[in-house]
């Protein structure tokens, strides 16, 4: 059986969470009480249904209890975040994620038993922030506090060179799991592999190695 | 000589992009024409000032021009957002990372010559339903159309197996890259260890062949 969503609040976070679920092929209903709102993802989601969750009766005709996942991307009025949770919470729906906006909206929402809570700008802050510091880092993935996956971007001192004439293993404790080179991904590429300049390198160890690294390698 | 920048409007995202980077050590100056805004951001970038943005003597009087890096975090008035980016621009910044709220949004801005455009929610919302599609998958990267990088936790499954009993790599042809235990990270974990229930697998391949590892041996 196919699982269903639920998408309350079709602002940016919500219609962006429904149209990828969409896309993935979920059913998915998608809930606003703005009907604009609405009409935009009439052809993008499997029912479009105009309708103010803080009203338990909406839910319950909507058979809300039946969905396998709701996700509530209710925004600035707050207050209409968590009693929607509330009513999601007592009808029963399994798995409910919230958007929440500040800390004090967090502390709230997991009381209440939401099951995953999300700060969308606060944590897409945080990855483009890394992003800014290093130029040379495409993507990250943070394994740990002290160990991340990341991309970088190939430099000219590196052209020609294999893995083993630069010893990146020996010389600064990393692994380079894989080499995107257009579109072809080389996955454990061998030791001998020849590196060209605009190679992206998936990179994992720990920060302090592939900051040094980056440094002594990458950066121009 | 140590990088320096500025982030202009500190809501959520703004904020939280001025919080990383003063925490990774970086010069900041925070700016908001909101003085509560301003006096959060305090303690915790190197300057903060109240000021708007859209006026041109303001931006010059703080030199803004010997920034090495703009962000602009303005939201809901895109009008703002628009001539703040015009007049950083006019004034020489060397690279300017601008938060859209829109595609129409995002089209003056490449336009008028911001060097990187973001949209945190609509990202953010992208990552979110991916996660939730696998409820396995805590976290990915992806590192083009068709593969990715993804952490798995180990199922019960395979608890007491080491990756040849599973034979994993012959099977799925995909790659462990990493074994998160507890705190410990294993980077190259050799063929013989031996895996244990909740471990995070952090696997390297194609999406195909880690969804049908997903599928025969994680889900449970
Ligand atoms: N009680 C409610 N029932 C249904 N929809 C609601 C309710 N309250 C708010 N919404 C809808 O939720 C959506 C998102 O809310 P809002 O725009 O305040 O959030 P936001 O944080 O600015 O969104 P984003 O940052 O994701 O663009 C809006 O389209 C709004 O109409
Ligand atoms: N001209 C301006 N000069 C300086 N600051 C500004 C200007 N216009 C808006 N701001 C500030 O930008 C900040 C972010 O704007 P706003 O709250 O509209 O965005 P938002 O998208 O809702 O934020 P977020 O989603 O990141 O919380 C606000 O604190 C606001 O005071
Ligand atoms: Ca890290
Ligand atoms: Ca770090
Ligand atoms: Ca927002
Ligand atoms: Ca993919």
């Amino acid at each position: 059986m196919k699982k269903e969503f639920a998408v309350i609040g079709l602002g940016r976070f919500g219609g962006s969470i429904c149209r990828a679920l969409s896309e993935e092929g979920m059913e998915v209903m998608a809930m606003d009480m703005d009907e604009d709102k609405v009409n935009g993802y009439s052809t993008i989601a499997s029912h479009a249904v105009v309708g103010d969750s803080t009203d338990e009766s909406v839910l319950k005709s909507l058979g809300i209890r039946n969905f396998d996942h709701v996700i509530v991307a209710i925004g600035d009025n707050i207050q209409a975040s968590i009693l929607t949770t509330l009513i999601l919470k007592e009808l029963g729906v399994k798995h409910i994620t919230v958007k929440a906006q500040n800390d004090y909206h967090e502390k709230v929402l997991s009381k209440i038993g939401a099951d995953q809570i999300v700060h969308p700008e606060r944590d897409m802050g945080k990855r483009i922030a890394h992003n800014i510091i290093s130029n040379n880092v495409l993507d990250y993935l943070e394994l740990s506090d002290e160990h991340s996956i990341v991309e970088l971007v190939a430099s000219r001192r590196m052209d020609g060179n294999t893995l083993i004439d630069m010893d990146i293993r020996a010389k600064y404790g990393i692994n380079i799991v894989a080499i995107k080179r257009g579109k072809n991904i080389i996955v454990s590429p061998q030791a001998t592999e020849l590196i060209h300049q605009g190679d992206i390198l998936i990179v994992i160890g720990a920060d302090t190695d592939i900051n040094r690294f980056e440094k002594n390698l990458v950066d121009e």
